[in-house]
C-alpha cells in the first residue's frame, strides 16, 4: 500500500514552498470572492438556510485538499447537485423544518459514503453508465428547471414544483402578485450580470487591463451586485416594501452536526443519494481531467471518488449539504494560478472568515439578487445546439438526449437521469444484440476473405464462412443463433459452417450456451460447425468446455486453412479441439489479429 | 402488412387435414391429463382457488393458437410465474380475499399488455438483458423456494414467506403441529412420483412398451396419484382427521371478469408485471425455439410476444392468472405428436370439460397431493451443477449466477432477478469499459503489424500505433482517453499517434467527444492524432463532424500507409479527412476488415 496514492496530500505538501504559497493565496482570494454569493445562492436553491452554503464551503474544501488528486478543482455547493438535493429532500420533509435540514445532512452523508466506497472498491467505471448525450441533456434540462425555479424570487411571488411544467403553471397563477421593487432589483441584477459577462471583459481589455485580470474582474461581478443591492435595500428600506431579504444569518463557524440514522429515511433517500453521487462525480471528474491535461498532470478517478466522498462526509458533520467540484469555480481557480489543493484550504479559511464576520452585513441582501446570479450562472449550462449537433451525428444518441431532457423537464431530475440511462443502455443492447457479421468468400488466388455481398469472391455450396465482428456475450448470443440457423436454412446443400472469430475478444457463458445450441441444431441438420482464427485467451477457455468436446467440426488456425481443408482442395489441416499448434513463423495476415 | 405474419393461424388452418387432426387430438388428450393436476397445483402455488388454474388453461390456449408462432408450445400456468404471482399479489392484498383475486387478474392483464406492446414495438431484444447464468440461477432458486413453500402442505402445518429464510424459519416454529395422515399422504405421493419418474419408464420398456408411450405413461403418474389419494381420502374420511382437501370447487365454464383499473394498484404491480412478462417470455421462447429447431421450423420471437400477451389478456378476462409456455408440458405435447397449435385448442376443450364435469370429484383431493406433485416437478428445475460448470468457464458469469441465487433465496424473486440483471450489466460495462487494444509495430519487411509486447517488431520513437479491438461507445470512451494520454506520457519523443480502427464497427456520440478531447489534449502536447483502417460506414459519419475538421492528423487507408508516411520512409500517402480514396484492388490484408 502506497500512502502517497491514498493520501495525495503527501505528493505536494513536503515540497511546498513560498512561490507556490503566493500563487495559491491569490487564487484563494479570488475564488472566495466568487464563492460567497454562490454558496449562499446554491443553499437557497437547495431550499436550505443561506449559512448552510457557507458551512458546506469550509470543511469539505480542507478534506478535499487532503484526499483529492486534482490540483485545481474547487469543491463546494454546485447548481445541479443543489437542485437534486431540493428534489430529494423535498420528498421526505417540508422545506423550512428541522427535518428538512436533517435530511440534507443524511443525503450528504449517504452520498459521501457511496462515493468513498465506490472509490475504495475502484468502481469509478460505473460512471460510464452515463453517456455524454445523457449528461449533456440532463445538465441542459437542469439549467432550465433551475432558472424557472428562481423566477419566483425575481418576481417576488410564491411558486413551487420540481419539474418545468409544475413550476411554470404554478408561476402563471401567481403572476398578479408581482412585487415591483423586487422585480426592479431582480431585473437590474440580471441585466448587470449579463452585461458583465458579455461586455465587461472586452471593455477592461480595451482600457489596457491584461486578459486574465480582466476575466477575474468580470467574474467578480456577482459580489458587486450583492454589495450594491444589499446597501440599496438597507438604505432605502426596501424590505418594508415587500422585497424579500436573506434576513438574520447566525455568525460563527460551522456547528458540529450528527446526521440521523433512521433506516426508513436512508432507504427513501438511497436512489437520490446514488444519483447525486454519480452526477456530481462525473461533473467533477470531467472538469478535473480537462484542467489536469492542460498542465500535463493526471488525476486518479478512483481516488477522486474518495476525495469527493470524504468531502461530503465532512459536509454532513459540519452542518453542510452535498458538494462536488464546480466547473466555473475550478476554471477561475486554475486561471488565477492555483498550484496545489492548498488553494482550496485557503479558500476555506476565507469562507470561514466570512461566516464569522460578514454574516451581519448580508441580512439586507435581497433574495432576488441571489436568484438573478443563479439564473445567469445556470443559463450558461443550457446548450440546446448540442441537440442539433448530436442529431446530425447519431439519431440514437440524440434520442437518448431528448428522452433525458423531456423526462427531466416533464417529470423531474431523478426520473430524467434514470430514463436517460435506461434508454441508452437499452439502445446499446439493441445494437449489440445484432452483432456485425458477414458471410465471406475467398478473393481468388489469395488467402484473403471478404464480404460476399460487396466483393467478387469464390464460394463453395457445401461451405459457408461467417465472419463474426464482435465479442459474443449475453446480449448478442441469441441473435447469433438466428443468423447461423438462417444461413443453414438458406443454403440446402450446406455441410460446413465456419465461424471466423478474429474479432471475438470474449465469449461469455451465455454465448457459450448459444454455441452449444447452434452445434446441436446444426448436428441435427447434418451440418458441421467449425471455428477459425480463435484468439489465444478465448481458445484457452473454450478448451476446457463440454462444447469443445461435443463440437462436430474443428478449430482452424486461419480461415484459409478452413477453406483449404473443407473445400477438399488439399488434405485436412484442422486440428482437433484441445490440441494446440505452435504458430509457425511462415503464416501471415490472419495472425495479426491473433496477437 | 402481411396478415399471415400477424395472424399465424392463417399459416396452418387453411391446409388443416384429417391426419393432422388425429395427431393433434391424441396430443391434446395426453396434455389434458397432465395439465389438470398441474393447473390446480399452480393455482394453489399462486395463492388462488384451484378453479382459477383450470380457467387459465382454457381461453389463453385458444388465443395462443390464433396468435402464437410455435406449433407445439403448451401454454398455461407454470411454476415460476405462479410463484412470482404469489409474491407480487401478496404484497397488495391478503390471500383469500376478493382483492387478492382481483389483483391477480390485473397482473395478468398488465403482463398481457406489456408483452403485446413489446411484440408490436418489436422489443423482443429486451429479453437479452437476462443472461443465461442469471436465468439459470433464478430458475434454480425459484425451484428451491417453491419446494420449500409446499413443504407446509405435505406436513399439514401453517407457514408463510416469500424467500427461503422466511419459509424455513416459519416452518421450523410450527413443526410440532405436523398432521400424521397428511404427512403419510404427502410422503407416499412424493415417493410414488419420484419412483415413477425414475423407474416407471424403464420398467414399462422392459415389459415391451415402446419408448414414447412408456414416457407418456410415466408422465401421467400425477393424475393417478390424484385419483388414488382423492378416493382414499373420501373412502376413509381422512378430511375429518385433519387432512386439508381442495373442497368444493364450483363447476362451470370460466366466468367473464373485468380487471380493475385502479391506478395505484397498477403502479404497485408494474415492476412485478414487467418481470413476470420477461421471465415468462424467456422461458417460453427458449422451449419454443428448441422444439421448433428439432423439426426445422422457426418461431418469430416478436410475434411470440403478441401470442403470449394476448393469451394473458384472455386470462385476465376469464377469471384466470398469468400464464406462459410451460417446459415439461410442451415437450410432452411435442413428443405426443402435436402438429399445429390446434392441439392447444383441443387441450382447452378438454380442460373446459373437466371444469364442467370433474370438479365435484376433486372436493376430496388432498392438498398434500398437489404439493407433492409441485415439489417433484420443480426439483427438476434445480440445477446446482450449473454453478460448478459456469464457475469453471467464467468466474464472472458464475458470480452473476450466485448473486441471482443468493438474492432470490434470501430476499425474494423480484429482487433476485433485478440484482442478477444489474450485476451482469455492471460486469459487462466493467469489461467493455476497458476496451481491448494493443500497441503494434511492423513485422520487419512486411506490411503486417503486431502487438509489440508479443512479437519482435519494428517501432519508431516518433510514432505510436494503437490498434483498437472494439467498437467505441459511452462505456469505453473514457478509458480510451486514458490509454492514449498514458501512451503519450510514456514516450517523450512522440510526435504521431495512429489509432488503427479495423475492429471499430461504431463510434457513438460519447466516443466522438472523447476523440475530440484526445485530439485537443494531444494538440496541446504537440502530438498529432491520425486514424487508419476506418470502416466505410464509420468514416461516412465521421466526415460530417467538427472532429474531422479539427483533427491534427490524417486518415490513412491502411496501417502500413500510416507507417510509411509518418516514419518518413517515403512521401506522404495519407488523405485529408473527408476525401475518400477508391479501394485499389492491389492492397492487401488490412482491407479484409474494411468490407
Amino acid at each position: 500500500m502506497n500512502p502517497r496514492r491514498y493520501l495525495p496530500i503527501l505528493q505536494w505538501l513536503p515540497g511546498y514552498g513560498r512561490a507556490t504559497l503566493g500563487s495559491d493565496l491569490l487564487a484563494a482570494v479570488i475564488v472566495t470572492v466568487m464563492l460567497i454569493p454562490q454558496s449562499l445562492a446554491y443553499a437557497m436553491l437547495a431550499g436550505l438556510p443561506p449559512e448552510v452554503g457557507l458551512y458546506a464551503s469550509i470543511a469539505p474544501l480542507v478534506i478535499y485538499a487532503v484526499f483529492g488528486t486534482s490540483r485545481t478543482l474547487a469543491v463546494g455547493p454546485v447548481a445541479v447537485v443543489s437542485l437534486m438535493t431540493a428534489a430529494a429532500v423535498g420528498q421526505v420533509a417540508p422545506q423550512g423544518t428541522p427535518e428538512y435540514l436533517g435530511a440534507a445532512l443524511v443525503l450528504a452523508l449517504m452520498s459521501g459514503l457511496i462515493l468513498t466506497l465506490m472509490g475504495v472498491a475502484r468502481l469509478g467505471f460505473l460512471a460510464n453508465f452515463l453517456s455524454h448525450p445523457v449528461i449533456s441533456g440532463f445538465i441542459t434540462a437542469s439549467g432550465l428547471i433551475i432558472a424557472a425555479s428562481q423566477l419566483k424570487h425575481v418576481l417576488g411571488v410564491e411558486a413551487s414544483g420540481h419539474n418545468l411544467l409544475d413550476l411554470l403553471s404554478s408561476l402563471a397563477v401567481s403572476l398578479d402578485g408581482v412585487n415591483a421593487p423586487t422585480l426592479a432589483i431582480g431585473l437590474s441584477v440580471l441585466l448587470f450580470l449579463y452585461a458583465a459577462r458579455r461586455w465587461l471583459k472586452p471593455a477592461l481589455r480595451r482600457v489596457g487591463v491584461p486578459a486574465r485580470p480582466a476575466d477575474m474582474l468580470a467574474k467578480a461581478a456577482p459580489i458587486l451586485a450583492v454589495a450594491v443591492t444589499t446597501l440599496a435595500t438597507w438604505g432605502m428600506g426596501l424590505d418594508a416594501l415587500g422585497v424579500a431579504v436573506v434576513g438574520e444569518v447566525p455568525a460563527g463557524l460551522p456547528p458540529l452536526t450528527l446526521p440521523g440514522f433512521d433506516s426508513g429515511l436512508w432507504s427513501q433517500l438511497f436512489v437520490a443519494a446514488l444519483l447525486i453521487s454519480v452526477i456530481g462525480f462525473v461533473e467533477s471528474v470531467s472538469v478535473g481531467q480537462t484542467l489536469a491535461a492542460k498542465r500535463r498532470q493526471r488525476i486518479d478517478p478512483d481516488q477522486e471518488l474518495v476525495g469527493l466522498g470524504t468531502s461530503n462526509i465532512a459536509a454532513s458533520f459540519t452542518g453542510g449539504m452535498p458538494v462536488t467540484g464546480g466547473f466555473a469555480r475550478s476554471v477561475v481557480n486554475f486561471d488565477a494560478g492555483a498550484q496545489t489543493p492548498a488553494a482550496g484550504a485557503f479558500t476555506a479559511l476565507g469562507i470561514a472568515g466570512a461566516a464569522l464576520l460578514l454574516t451581519p452585513l448580508i441580512a439586507y441582501l435581497p433574495i432576488a439578487t441571489l436568484a438573478a446570479t443563479i439564473i445567469v450562472a445556470v443559463l450558461s449550462l443550457v446548450d440546446l445546439s448540442a441537440i442539433r449537433r448530436t442529431w446530425a451525428y447519431s439519431r440514437c444518441d440524440a434520442m437518448a438526449m431528448l428522452v433525458t431532457i423531456g423526462v427531466t423537464l416533464g417529470v423531474g431530475v431523478e426520473s430524467g437521469i434514470l430514463a436517460g440511462v435506461g434508454f441508452s443502455l437499452a439502445l446499446h443492447l439493441y445494437y449489440t444484440s445484432r452483432p456485425h457479421s458477414a458471410v465471406v468468400g475467398r478473393v481468388p488466388g489469395t488467402e484473403h476473405f471478404r464480404n460476399v455481398e460487396r466483393h467478387q469472391v469464390e464460394t463453395d455450396p457445401q461451405l459457408a464462412i461467417l465472419r463474426v465482428d464482435e465479442s459474443l456475450y449475453f446480449a448478442n448470443s441469441r441473435y447469433l443463433e438466428d443468423t447461423v440457423m438462417e444461413l443453414a436454412a438458406r443454403q440446402p446443400g450446406l455441410r460446413h459452417i465456419v465461424l471466423a472469430c478474429q474479432a471475438v475478444n470474449v465469449i461469455d457463458a451465455s454465448a457459450l450456451e448459444s454455441l452449444e445450441v447452434i452445434n446441436a441444431r446444426l448436428r441435427d441438420a447434418q451440418v458441421k460447425l467449425h471455428l477459425a482464427e480463435v484468439k489465444g485467451p478465448v481458445m484457452d477457455r473454450l478448451e476446457k468446455t463440454q462444447f469443445c468436446r461435443d463440437m462436430t467440426g474443428q478449430v482452424f488456425l486461419s480461415t484459409f486453412d478452413a477453406w483449404r481443408s473443407l473445400c477438399g482442395e488439399t488434405h485436412a489441416l484442422g486440428r482437433p479441439c484441445g490440441v494446440t499448434d505452435p504458430v509457425s513463423p511462415g503464416t501471415t495476415a490472419v495472425e495479426d489479429r491473433l496477437s
